[in-house]
């Protein structure tokens, strides 16, 4: 197994885990080949990283971008026909936003072995994602350091679990008070303490509502009920979650902040590499706000970021009430961030479109775009 | 595999771990069965044991104690006849120090699981033991916080370990200043931090040459070579060891500080079982004497703890050399318990032991128990 090369399909690789999915493709170049590279808008990158991994095939959203990306030996062709292409061992699923639902569906018909960044995917049709998989018999990888730290710590002992310790940051306005949170701006939310991200998934580390994502991202990856997974801030970062057995232990997995673990973990899984260009965790040098080489725990405050609580409440509700959650963040922090609205409003928004919402309880793949339509123009103001 | 009735024996039933053992056993009436219990010098809580669980065998060392343990279906009997008796599925190895060698290579020769505590028992003979019951086919599982964590820890990924990270309380003197070292009173060195164990481990603590034997059991436990062993200070007791993979994640195992934790789960293993008499770990209520909520790290202090050095020396340098460190250990700690010596006098008479000692580098048993002999008359002064 130590010799096998990988093919892999990034779609999303001008994103941030796409890149840094590319930096785990420098690092092993006699490990894991790029048969595939597919991207939204940023051709001028794309075109840079096709120069460089010379994929076989390309795919990127716009027309009129396409004749950038013109070269021989490289076919532009479709997320989806990247998606589902025979050449492909694994797909990395990178796109942000439900935009990754259809081509991660087509991966997971096709069955491919598929490494999953985008959790969207799973907030908003976690039911007909994780069925279809297993209809296919498709193991749907993590991307991320929670749900990877959980995928860590269930190696090898599967059942027994009684809880899921879900840390978070708690994101830059941890500290500052209720009063201003209705001033801060999207620069400072974009400026995150510990992880380095795109602009979607930082503003949702900001209102916590990243954190509900993954909190209903665990629940399905692991069968786990929503109220079996706690959140706890940890803003070091350095223990990327938990899990409690039945007896009390608890399991924890830790290193530094660097999303190219998680990315790494996946693409290898179950085989672990060592890779010398990422940085090791000294117990003795933890970078810490607070205490000395400390690693800190506090509450979170579900008054401050109400966005936590609504997901929990959604998964609660199921059917098609977390792809309205979804579809309404995503719109809602798009307006946050061109300016349009408080950062406040993010969670007031979505909450009027989960309010307005009427339900679905066992939705059909149909009926759950139905809702993000709904919700994207419940959302839009 | 849920409903079947493990058949206990405890050997060293009245020391801390012995009683430990016990209240497990109290709290899972209807999975364990105590067979035999046996004792060094205890013989009264020896006898009230066995009104309590009424074994069919035991043992004390002293002659004149067996008449107060005579009782119908009591059959009075030998450490090392309980330990290798058919009607045995699993012996709890507790007896303190090098007492424990002969009874648990008598129960790997039988064939027992065994569930051992006395880490001595590694540190003097681990060649020998790990070899006799790789031989029979014996697994040889810890009983002890730290070992317990590593274990689990390695659970479902034996392979590509990097190192393992010790972690240690500090012991009562991690803070007081080197000079007075040496005016410590064995009243104090009693009163550990975090643990409640028995008189030699509690002392063991406070010099860290516990660690140092522990470092030594995870060698032989986990085939590790020393120096891919750090020890890591940790003054709160809630991450009991950790293992670095070769791909830079860490996995930690944590729980409060309770000895039953580790004695619940080699008894059991593989299964884990809920136990409410078991005290929950909650992440924002973590005892700690610096910050709030918070697990530190600090480096070990080797100058102020020469027997962590030593151990480690001693371990490089393999074959009688583990054994007189353990031997002239006991020796030194008995006599420091009796007000002999003072606490530093610990390591420089182990030290000079040490230097004093003509080692072999591939003992028999009978080496290793003449090394030891040697040992106790070089430590005895």
């Amino acid at each position: 197994m130590g010799n096998t090369v990988k093919r892999l399909a990034i779609l999303g690789s001008t994103g941030s885990i796409g890149r840094q999915t590319l930096d785990i493709a420098r690092a092993f170049p006699d490990r894991l080949r790029i048969i595939a590279l597919a991207a939204g808008s940023n051709a001028a990158l794309l075109s840079q990283q096709i120069d460089e991994f010379k994929p076989g095939m390309a795919s990127i959203e716009s027309e009129k971008d396409r004749r950038k990306l013109k070269r021989s030996h490289c076919k532009l062709t479709t997320a989806e026909e990247i998606a589902t292409h025979p050449d492909i061992d694994l797909v990395v699923m990178a796109i942000s936003g439900m935009a990754g639902l259809k081509p991660t569906l087509a991966a997971i018909r096709a069955k491919k072995k598929i490494a999953l960044a985008t959790k969207e995917v799973l907030v908003a049709a976690g039911a007909i994602v994780t069925a279809e998989a297993r209809k296919h018999r498709v193991r749907i990888m993590p991307i991320d350091s929670e749900p990877g730290a959980i995928w860590q710590c269930l190696q090898g002992e599967k059942n027994n679990v009684k809880r899921l310790i879900l840390t978070a940051s708690g994101g830059p306005f941890r500290k500052i008070s209720n009063e201003k949170m209705n001033r801060v701006t999207a620069e400072q939310a974009l400026a995150h303490p510990t992880w380095n991200m795109g602009p979607k998934v930082t503003i949702d580390s900001a209102t916590l509502m990243n954190k509900g994502f993954e909190a209903i991202e665990l629940s399905w990856l692991f069968d786990m009920p929503i109220d079996d997974i706690d959140v706890v801030i940890h803003p070091q970062s350095i223990i990327h979650s938990m899990v409690e057995f039945i007896d009390g232990s608890v399991k924890a997995q830790l290193s530094l902040p660097d999303m190219r673990f998680p990315i790494q973990y996946a693409i290898f899984h179950p085989e672990r590499v060592p890779n010398d260009t990422l940085p090791r965790l000294d117990f003795l040098n933890i970078k810490s706000g607070s205490a000395e080489n400390a690693l800190t725990f506090e509450k979170p405050d579900i008054e401050k970021f109400p966005c936590l609580g609504l997901a929990f409440e959604v998964s609660r509700r199921g059917g098609t009430y977390p792809a309205v959650l979804s579809a309404a963040d995503e719109v809602a922090v798009d307006r946050f961030l061109k300016g349009q609205i408080k950062f406040t409003d993010i969670a007031k928004i979505i909450a009027k479109a989960l309010d307005g919402h009427r339900g679905i309880s066992k939705p059909t793949l149909d009926d759950i775009l139905a809702a993000d339509a709904w919700a994207r123009k419940a959302a839009a103001g």
